[in-house]
């Protein structure tokens, strides 16, 4: 039975939808800018209905943030087939597409703290919560990357090189968000290109790493991301 | 007229004392695990007196962080004279030296938020003065390239070069700091290399900063890091 003409959602499902409202309302303005008022109002409920599926606006807006944590490391697996370049080109379209669609929302999720409400208990608790969460987007990313180059127990050069990147790209989005003015079809290149680059620059200073280049690069095709990068320099240098 | 063997200090000079202290705590430990019993015992003098002099726990750590921000700010002026490379190394090697000396105190503050002890009084606030404070040493170091670069309006790629090239010198030094596994020197002069390929990078996607390029880095001599760069890179290739 149905008491109106809107059908009644299970908790769960009002659940996913609260949070699916707010994260689409985050994609358009910081999240401390935007109240539980406005989420009620979007999901078509009433506000204290809202605290019926979430107690507090801090646990709507951590479970926000959870799912879109969790969206965006899903973004970074990437089937093991075909030249290593193309797949990062294919990883960092997808990043870009996140960083695009959640604008705001990911700012502050990368600049941690400013999504937690100013009226909150235990504030630098939610912090660290936030930055943990944060972390483990990064921390996915790394395992991924290293499952791709084949690597068991990388050597500490490889891990500075891979953890350095994730942070260039990290900086390389949020100052894309601030005015969008390059065309991120572009910065997916470069990105890939960067990490080249400082892969070559660490291979340059040690020997295992450049062992570890040369098998990691060795059968690029001479259409990929990387053979691109060598071309590009080559007509730059001249 | 004193009142024992210890001179008395004047305000000011107590206030840069404990400070002092402070800063060199937070080189062995967490600034959140320090408390002011230790700063007092290490000073000298009893916790109220502390008091005193800093109204609570969280103005005397905000205080040896802005010392810190300050100290670490100053390190990026370089005389504007000879190759750039080499102001460039200088600079990297006063970064690890401050990174190096204050260890735990450079990760909590580039971390943000963990020195704000848990009984503070609007807490997510202290958060946001130490996120500006970290602001403050970017845009600094920020603005000492672009005036060594002699770039008044730099255009959005080079921009981003520069900015995310400091988020790169930035997680380097804290992903170092996590058991220091390769030489610093190393690191030095491989983050001079590492701005030089993600500027080379920027100049193969576009035609005003492949001039920018040939304007920083023509004059460069031949046993500069940058040509180092290349020799290196020549060899690795061969």
């Amino acid at each position: 039975m149905t008491t109106g003409v809107r059908r009644r959602m299970g908790v769960e499902e009002r659940r996913q939808q609260l949070i699916g409202v707010a994260l689409e309302l985050f994609s358009q303005r910081s999240p401390d800018e935007v109240s539980i008022d406005e989420i009620a109002s979007a999901a078509g409920i009433s506000r204290p209905l809202v605290y019926h599926y979430f107690p507090g606006k801090l646990s709507l807006y951590e479970a926000a943030l959870k799912r879109a944590s969790e969206d965006l490391a899903a973004r970074f697996v990437e089937p093991h087939e075909g030249p290593l370049g193309a797949r990062l080109l294919r990883v960092m379209r997808r990043f870009f597409d996140f960083v695009e669609d959640h604008g705001p929302g990911f700012s502050a999720l990368m600049r941690g703290g400013p999504a937690v409400p100013a009226d909150t208990d235990r504030p630098l608790d939610a912090v660290s919560r936030t930055n943990a969460l944060v972390d483990s987007v990064r921390q996915a990313a790394y395992v991924q990357i290293l499952a791709h180059l084949e690597v068991q127990d990388p050597p500490a050069r490889l891990e500075l090189v891979v953890r350095s990147w994730i942070s260039l790209v990290e900086s390389t989005a949020l100052i894309w968000l601030d005015g969008r003015r390059i065309p991120r079809r572009e910065l997916e290149v470069q990105l890939v290109h960067d990490f080249a680059a400082l892969a070559a620059v660490s291979a340059a200073h040690d020997a295992e790493m450049a062992a570890l280049l040369r098998r990691m690069f060795g059968n690029e095709p001479g259409d990929g991301p990387f053979a691109d990068l060598v071309t590009r320099l080559v007509t730059l240098a001249s």
